[in-house]
């Protein structure tokens, strides 16, 4: 896609806050025709989705996590995920991910497509991945303050419920989409 | 859905970053088996995405907008939207962002659902609606700050698209997964 006429340089820039989860950077940037402002960025870690997908007699069903989030202070329905750990790439962080919330390890595993979470006001990338052939491995493996239910969801009702409590995580919608193009034709 | 072995209760919070955009508070939470845990939440208005929809002789067509973005360092291809000024309840936001940003309006808009952009680490909410029966009325009506590029695009091409530059947004992904649940059989 062309830039020319809406792309903008950075010019400078300075961290103004940091936690373990992220850095919250100010940009001094430059538009095409020169004016000057400055943007707040949380700069943090990718993060990666695993859609988990069982397949029993033909009929499908994904295993998702239930969990307590602190920033929509409620429940959440998900496919599990997370944060990049230092020094992983993209399929280490998919498969360690799925092992760790789910306890399920897959036999394939392959990249259905990638997003900015927020491209505004976020740096990161989110990484979404198709999990199949799934093998059971018998245990989680949790941080101590991580409480996950493990659920089997059928696609219909990931599908109908979604946008809607307790199917909230809007980054779950966006690996969804990915999914459906993949497999429109879901009964 | 049943809280109970998974619900935290938020002890007390505190401010530890602001800016225009959006604030950083830390909670002290509490689990539900006592372990006492500081977790750190960006607080912000809510959002709205608006899905425009364009249909001639039963072709549809996506309006979508170009536009830089900060935090990716890069040129995205969404659907218009935008932050909740004070006041304002999603319709009025949903009206607001569609007019400023792409010049028309909306005969008929209807919610799709809602979102928490990221229930782990903020705690708004994005309201998605779909926009049919488009009027144009002639001119954008952009902030100082703001280079929009407004296309059609054709349903297809978003969804094959979607997860690849220029669809890098996640929550433009969230979106089209409400809307493809209502329009599945796209051509």
């Amino acid at each position: 896609m062309e830039n020319s006429g809406l792309e903008w340089k950075r010019e400078s820039g300075r961290k103004v806050f940091d936690c373990p989860v992220f850095l919250v950077n100010e940009y001094v940037c430059r538009s095409p025709d020169g004016l000057r402002r400055t943007y707040t960025v949380m700069d943090t870690a990718d993060w990666v989705i695993v859609v988990p997908v069982l397949e029993d007699s033909g009929e499908k069903e994904f295993v998702m996590v239930k969990q307590w989030r602190h920033g929509s202070q409620g429940l959440s329905l998900e496919f599990p995920g997370g944060v990049f750990e230092s020094g992983e790439d993209a399929p280490t962080a998919a498969a360690r991910e799925l092992r760790e919330e789910t306890a399920w390890r897959a036999g394939k595993m392959r990249k259905l497509g990638e997003f900015r979470p927020n491209p505004a006001i976020m740096s990161n990338t989110v990484h979404i991945f198709l999990a199949e052939d799934l093998r059971f491995t018998g245990a989680q493996e949790l941080d101590e303050d991580e409480y996950i239910e493990t659920l089997r969801v059928k696609p219909r009702d990931l599908i109908e419920g979604m946008g809607r409590p307790p199917y909230v995580h809007a980054l779950m919608g966006a690996a969804l989409a990915l999914y459906l193009r993949e497999y429109p034709q879901i009964p």
